[in-house]
């Protein structure tokens, strides 16, 4: 007989992977009032657009669409992504373009390319979860380095550089889970602290589109300019998805890099999944295409924007004095603190009892810590049901502020 | 400055990668008769059955195939991959089933899985190239079982079992390259030797519905039945896809196990893409529902049989005598063995002049040779392309046995 436990390679990190479970698993449930993951609201799918496109793509390229596909992806969806990125003076080319299967695999095939087991990598803390799932497998040693409303403590950096880690990874635009956007000036010494030691930046960047409030600021990869790849110094892999702006259910994503990294990336992904959905790729640039994506961008900037007002507005009125939250300009998330003592955990446990799902901060912490935190998502549930949850929390949240 | 090539782990096998690429690239050209990709007759794909399914998922259920959804898989697709595998006596639930982004990431999720660097794999020599590149990436060491026209020679395996191997990873139907089919008698000796020495059996079946001659022979996984985990051993991860069946541009594989190891699976694959694309996966489940798979099959069955037949036939008119192949009684791929002193990397710069395409044998081997070698597909070209490329490339063998 097949003893299975003794054939496991000694990787499957089961704690942030059930976090994951976990929280797929409440947003199923149709009576919760789903604060936990970062779903987009359904209600606000173009379906006729989708539809339309998926009779366009199969009458006309019905062949092509259901055939294997070159792995660096649908080449106008290549060029539609590299165009996204020019109005911030970033000459990204097809050839610095792949596409992947969502952007967990973005990460997924960076960490597979650049970590060896042991190596050292800086996040911020909190974190992505997800993206940690997916160095995790690297079993790397996590650098943590904390932020504030102005986006990771850049300052810290010099003195972490000279530990050589592989890379920084960052999430520069209402960060997950915090919500916090790193200010201009901290860009421009990212990069220069990249540049200077060789480290690169791992641009993570799904939410910047749904921007409710303040200044638009180009990405890091857009600072990241002296001549040199396409424009651009080469210092920084971005990557970013259509899941936030379009539909996840698609699992369309893609990296922009210099050409030579793209070209290793490529290699992996062919034994990762060969290429992503041809039909995903072709019905996603018809959906796109032609200002759609602009169009729908303003549409779900509106609503979730108000979302989010309604949540904060809420949380101003219902919850107690002693808790603490981020007042994110964009995004799907804001993250709160509680007094020391209380555990977000044991919180979660009385909240679901009253119907209403959040995620504990924990697993965001690489470094352990933020047992008193937690992770509210405002774009997936309506105006009046935000107000529920929130009430309903801050009844719960009053009682373990006084009894604990 | 960022200097890329000093921070890559040293993981990427640039030659597997580059053979699958040349073959992506080739199969592009549109005047070259295609011999060398493992494509599917486009001609063939039911793509109004594809266009009703899109719609009708759309419609009725839009939001949720829009939406992120669980990284197990759409249930009633689990559901039916289970009951694909009952005729054969097995009895797998939905808990033994995970869906995946093709069957490519099934074998990379499995690699991940059990393999440390250095671990010892079997594999058939040659044996499909896109497993070993998947693989690759956690440095095993390869050994290699010859095989005849009943496959594998599975009675090599007991000595190479007390070296420990991870598993066993076997094509048993309609191998790629050789087209070579597992006997049963051969079946039931390697199951008996992975129980008896606790050594898994990596099962991959992508072919196995395109049978066109010969009895219908059970997987191993189904052999492998003595009570224990759904009424089978869980000696065997088999996995299969609709790739060849229906078509591959959607990306949707399964993996069948023991429940314990598809749950590993899950925390694994959430690590590389979080799920597999919502929309392929509810659009493959109404193609292929209620019957209309298996309909299809047998047209394909009838249509690639024949071009099969016309492939066969064309070979023994025009190919030099020196020059032997092999008879496979279902899927795609049949295998050329040239005389010893003839490299089928030179017959293909002549034959890509004259606007033939074949996969080079070589890269099919993990440990060395095939240089006399090449892989032929038939399902691709239609019979009149078929019989023309077939007679360009004898007449190409007949110079180059000659000459050299």
């Amino acid at each position: 007989m097949v003893d299975w436990l003794g054939l496991y390679s000694q990787r499957v990190s089961s704690v942030r992977s059930s976090a994951l479970r976990d929280m797929l698993r409440l947003t199923q449930e149709a009576d919760v009032i789903c604060f936990s993951g970062g779903l987009p609201a359904p209600e606000l799918f173009p379906i006729d657009r989708f539809r339309e496109a998926c009779d366009l793509v199969l009458t006309v390229n019905g062949r092509q669409a259901l055939q294997y596909s070159p792995t660096e992806g649908y080449a106008p969806l290549r060029r539609l992504v590299a165009q996204m990125l020019q109005p911030y003076g970033l000459r990204a080319q097809e050839s610095n373009v792949l596409i992947t299967t969502g952007s967990q695999q973005a990460t997924d095939l960076i960490g597979r390319l650049l970590l060896d087991s042991g190596d050292r990598i800086v996040v911020e803390s909190p974190t992505y979860l997800g993206a940690l799932q997916s160095f995790d497998i690297r079993q790397p040693r996590y650098t943590v380095v904390a932020s504030d409303e102005d986006g990771m403590l850049v300052d810290e950096l010099a003195p972490l550089f000279r530990m050589r880690p592989k890379f920084v990874y960052v999430l520069p635009n209402y960060q997950n889970p915090t919500g916090f956007t790193l200010s201009m000036e901290r860009r421009r010494t990212l990069v220069a602290l990249a540049q200077e030691w060789g480290v690169p930046v791992l641009e993570d960047d799904p939410y910047s589109q749904l921007r409710y409030e303040g200044e638009l600021i180009p990405p890091v990869i857009a600072l990241d300019a002296a001549g040199g790849n396409g424009g651009y110094c080469g210092s920084v892999v971005y990557h970013s998805t259509f899941s936030k702006v379009l539909a996840p259910g698609l699992r369309v994503g893609w990296v922009v890099a210099p050409a030579e990294v793209i070209q290793q990336l490529v290699d992996l992904k062919q034994g990762a999944d060969l290429h992503t959905s041809t039909l995903s790729q072709m019905v996603a640039f018809e959906v796109a295409r032609d200002g759609f994506l602009d169009e729908h961008v303003g549409r779900l900037r509106e609503i979730y924007g108000h979302r989010r007002d309604v949540m904060l507005q809420t949380m101003e009125a219902h919850f107690p004095e002693e808790v603490t939250w981020t007042r994110p300009k964009g995004g799907l998330f804001l993250f709160v603190t509680l007094p020391d003592h209380v555990r977000a955990k044991e919180v979660l446990v009385e909240s679901l009892r009253r119907m209403v799902a959040f995620v504990p901060g924990e697993a965001f912490f690489p470094a352990g810590g933020g047992e008193n935190t937690f992770r509210l998502n405002f774009s997936n549930a309506k105006p009046d049901r935000i107000e529920e949850g929130i009430r309903r929390l801050g009844a719960i949240l009053k009682a373990f502020c006084v009894h604990n």
